[in-house]
């Protein structure tokens, strides 16, 4: 599979700001990465640091720089060939993303997780199979939350989202997520590009840990799982926001993606185990 | 320096758990820790496998374990001696510590830190010294938060704490970090044995990335820093618990910690940094 | 039906404070009561003022003194005979008990409502009989909401007792007023003496607009409704506690409440319209 | 003083829905209000009916009907004459005001609200000036809550305007009369028609019980006090929105508000106590 993606930022820096972005397709054996990423204040270029997550287990890279006025310009293209093999699971992930996080607030939404969806899994010794447990949360967040384009806050967690009854992408996977560990079962969030998006953006979906690997789920529906491609992985939107400042004042003035795949559109497979690839 | 820890806690579990433990002693460079770990069920031992996390920049032991019914004794001691190095500071520690999470809910404090405690780091491109941000917000959070036995939920973030105005260690704690990452300065928990604490139990103290080094605070300063010994460091108490539980259903019904230091309790240099050694 | 109730407060006032009481039985057409209000401070007696609720529409009665330190205490005791006739429904009745309160976030509580037992009165213009409704949200909050002593604060609203799932007998109030609510259907809370309750003590139900009728419903099913007697009444448990001071500094001592029938205890009839007499 | 205020809705109302209006002036000795209400739904003329407050705390109108599919217009219009004597102070305003309400979550921003801008009102005995601690919150709440068109949601509380540093006048209403509850000093909400108002909307204000008099305040500044026309008066927004539906669908289409004063606008006397006339 080939597949191209590529995003676009502008925005005005109207005071020195520290800037993160996450914004690169993530490394992955079996994945092909030929990719620019070019940083431009005022037209000059600026070089980014690249910082890489230690633990192999959350594969993301994050691109820093201060920068100070001017107009800030940010592109990534990438052509990406081949398909990524599946991320090896780690000792501590099935510890670490079971564990609350800022917006998968698990531990408030523990007991009605249990009422509505449970027991999940192990509750009398074996439990559930965390297929089954992921397949009825997915469900469930695809009945309960309408995809409402405007309707969260950047501050809104899984509670939120739950009460609203309505959301974005990130919304419904910080649900996904949040109840899936209240049940037991680790969960993780991931940004992509997702081609086939309509209107195309950056994408959150969820991974799963089902066994010994992360099946990819995505309760919007919004575009076929095979297609998509890694940038951040994370406990939540925390980890995998596409643009972070510290200090300073920044204004984003535009934003673009674009992410396609040669040839057909693949089909998502509604009901078997996908993985991000 | 000579140090002796200890905790011991005992539990009912009434149908099989997936427990995680938290309660042995870091490693690291310079420690000399003769330790044991024992866990029995019914008086008859289990083993727990021990797992590490992969990244340098948070040093933590996880002891994990699936326990059936039965009556559960854990018992860990420890002999100290030495004093750590200062851990390592990666790349990524200054990016992801500045992050919100679960219980260091600093996007939702950031407007109102700013106000009150701000503008912190680099707000107009140089900014503030990290450690007078840091100094200004213990003191803050000193005044601010009573310490009271019993106060607070497990579930309580950074902002309850401030609006409640009462907490007991781990409050004090993520305050503290949630305010600091508002302001644009690193933080994280770090779960102690607490030499000279007064009643003994766990405690939660916070380290601040103040130039190359984690810096050790403790707004509610109900014991002497230098004679702290880290047991798990994370981003707020979701990484730091002593116990976790999945599944099952266990009861505690006791638990001791001790913490005492070979002759003097040494004193807390209240005006200088302080690392955790 | 004779009944038989008192309750007694003691306090240690530390510094001057204004006091709110509301214990005394709410006046009704058919009730007749014989009442004596004591309130003393280091055994002096003091006056407190009675104020009425000029609106008819929610019968309580507040008895408010200001008190200065010493050792106050308050007992209250009536004898309490027939039945009270049913309270007027006025015209803003259904219209003030539909609006979300403090603890009765209806609005917050809305899309999940609906969604988990919804369509509620008039979705599509003719709408569920309210009767309906009220029996299947008090059947839902009775499943959901496990009756757990100290399981609350008193800034808890019906949205944290949705998600806890536990609470005592105001959170049961609260959710069951504030699902209604949000469904439609006008309802508040009503603070009662409550013969047969065990352990006895001041409890909160739920009163519900059906037809031209306040009908009386119980999610805790711990007393009997035909034999409760009304204290105050309002749209949460902030306008009916039994005990509000602002300034100064008030420790409870002691509490104790006592409601009886003379005569066998009535039983609930479980499946019928009750009202409260 | 001569005034003339307008407002006009129009909405296509998709299913049967129950309406409430709150667009009226409210009645008061010494205003003469030449009014006129025009419903009409696809041009045919509605009768809505009125509900008055029983209580003359509260002096609010309500107008409430039932209204079938079609495109709904609400058109108000008023020529105001004199100035309104000032609301009666009942019995029981000092003590319902001073209760936590939807909005105005006094009691989750008490230990704040003490810590930041305390002691309040009789603290220890006597106390302070109600209307120094009035000034003193409008004063913290003009610097610390921007006003920012769109920044807020309909379910924000006051302790979320506070966390978040921004809102619209509804907010400000609500910090003010959240934190001065708070304190001890009895507030409410008003909603008003404003002459001089950029851009021209709905306003919301706060009314402070200072002695025997409720005084008027309005953080935003935004427009003159002595100009302002009462609408609606109650705990907080739930009690003074101008239009709320229950059932079917409605979708606002536009709405209108106008309020202008004959001959020079008033100025606001920013040092003086000013009452709503």
């Amino acid at each position: 599979m080939q597949r191209t993606v590529s995003s676009s930022l502008t925005a005005d820096v109207l005071s020195p700001v520290d800037l993160e972005l996450q914004v690169a397709v993530a490394r992955a054996d079996g994945l092909d990465v030929d990719e620019r990423l070019e940083v431009t204040l005022d037209g000059a270029p600026l070089q980014p640091t690249e910082l890489d997550d230690p633990g192999p287990s959350t594969p993301s890279r994050v691109h820093v720089l201060r920068c100070g006025p001017g107009r800030l310009e940010v592109r990534y293209d990438a052509r990406v060939t081949g398909r990524a093999a599946p991320t090896p699971v780690t000792g501590l992930d099935a510890t670490v993303f079971r564990r609350p996080s800022r917006y998968g607030d698990s531990d408030r939404l523990a007991a009605l997780a249990v009422a509505q969806l449970g027991p999940g899994v192990r509750e009398d010794g074996e439990g559930e199979d965390p297929a089954v447990v992921r397949d009825r949360v997915v469900a469930f967040v695809r009945e309960r939350i309408a995809y409402v384009s405007g309707s969260s806050r950047g501050t809104d967690s899984a509670v939120d989202s739950l009460l609203m009854g309505a959301g974005v992408c990130r919304d419904h996977a910080h649900l996904v997520v949040a109840l899936l560990r209240a049940l037991g079962v680790p969960a993780r969030l991931v940004s992509v590009y997702a081609p086939g998006l309509a209107p195309m953006d950056f994408h959150a979906v969820t991974e799963v840990l089902v066994g010994e690997r992360w099946t990819l789920v995505d309760s919007t529906g919004l575009a076929p799982r095979p297609a998509m491609v890694r940038i951040a992985t994370g406990r939540d939107a925390a980890d995998t926001a596409f643009l972070t400042t510290y200090g300073g004042e920044l204004r984003l003035t535009g934003m673009t993606v674009l992410a396609v795949v040669d040839g057909d559109l693949p089909v998502d497979p509604t009901s078997d185990d996908v993985y991000l690839g």
